[in-house]
């Protein structure tokens, strides 16, 4: 990496993911808006819906890592402790805010509907910024570097589009991928000399099986000469590989 | 819960998950093995293609779960580093081993094509079992109780398969949904309620929109017959908020 970007992590909360029942797919989405703001994901945690998991893993990621975002446990039900949770990773009281209460009376248009479990919806810790849910009203929230977000696909991505114009995002990581139809076994040898010769380039290799073996090379950089160099590296390596019909994704 | 079950956790080493280049699938399977298996997976860590970080997430995972799990990393490449991070975890020497050699050099057929990165994956901590890998040779292996298996999804799934007799499972976790096309917001209350009489049952409740909003409602227990009264009781509450169209998914 030449330049620093800020690093980000993720806390899933989400029994549902760990049974096997759902298989995630807001880690996947919010890997690709990270990496398009250039403030990559770097560890991910998926944590059983229990408090002290929640915690522990909300304290340790939030020292180290710049932005941490949870996905899951913020509904009206007695298994939604997210929030509490969060408070709690920070010693912070939380209850029934007026502006989230307000939120909600908005949303639900009539405060008979306001149940005493819609209201657990309402609760924020001290201090903290709320996110907005233009899809079912129920705020997420901001605490220190933390983003408290529903676990609902379609809410947890419309938080994110609420979040992004503030995310603070470094230069952007670009990456430029060979789909090479070379086993990893024959690549390996003259892509360890090409990163020896890039050493400012990240490079990955990926195997894939598709009726032979092949390799997913990706080159990633902040800066797109020297990843224009690195792609050059690769063409002259596929070259000698006498390697055909090579795919390109440039660099996005 | 009310018998003990072996808990499991898994580590999946992958950049390109971190990136969004790829949707994890690997949790998900192996998710639904270990629920299968009577060895639910209790927590996963996604990591960076980074020494230290996996040394951590390992030496963590080992030491508070029965099972640890991890999938990337084992190839011939320069960034296949999970092996040697590993053996560090638990300070065991590693070298190439000549059994893990053997395996490759049969399934390559010619010592020629034994070249110095393939062998890499022979490299196999002192002590280790192997994990036989049915579709490309190279094998994973068994440290302590941490099991080291390949990325590229059909070659995971194969080497869970081997593994699968071999896995120290409890008693199965049983579980009944319920999806109701009733708000979480008209369910909570009714639903406490049930939780606080059947104590011996986990519930959880997952929201879901399609064209309004509804909740999958999930009791778990190892016990069947405590399932099958907490069943009768979302029954009950289902007919007591008047919910139409309910449909249920029995234990398996």
């Amino acid at each position: 990496m030449s330049e620093a970007q800020p690093t980000s992590a993720m806390v899933v909360i989400g029994d549902e993911i760990l049974s096997g029942r759902t298989r995630d797919s807001n880690m996947h989405h919010l890997a690709q808006v990270l990496t398009e703001a250039g403030a990559p994901l770097r560890e991910v945690r998926v944590v059983a819906d229990e408090r002290e998991e929640i915690v522990a893993a909300v304290r340790e990621l939030a020292g180290k890592y710049d932005h941490v975002f949870t996905s899951g446990g913020i509904g009206p039900t007695h298994d939604d402790i997210t929030a509490e949770a969060v408070a709690a990773a920070f010693d912070t009281p939380i209850s029934v805010r007026d502006d989230a209460r307000a939120i909600l009376l908005a949303h639900y248009g009539d405060p008979e509907k306001l149940t005493e479990a819609r209201l657990r919806m309402a609760r924020i810790p001290d201090g903290a910024e709320l996110i907005a849910n233009p899809i079912s009203g129920a705020p997420g929230f901001k605490l220190r570097n933390v983003h408290v977000m529903a676990g609902v696909p379609i809410i947890f991505n419309a938080m994110v589009e609420s979040l992004r114009p503030t995310l603070r995002g470094g230069p952007k990581m670009l990456s430029h991928a060979f789909r090479i139809p070379v086993a990893e076994g024959d690549i390996a040898g003259p892509l360890s000399a090409l990163a020896e010769a890039h050493p400012a380039i990240s490079f990955g290799s990926y195997p894939f099986y598709q009726g032979g073996y092949g390799s997913t090379v990706v080159a990633r950089s902040t800066d797109p000469e020297a990843l224009a160099a690195a792609a050059d590296g690769l063409r002259a390596m596929c070259g000698a590989l006498g390697a055909k019909d090579v795919t390109e994704l440039p660099p996005v």
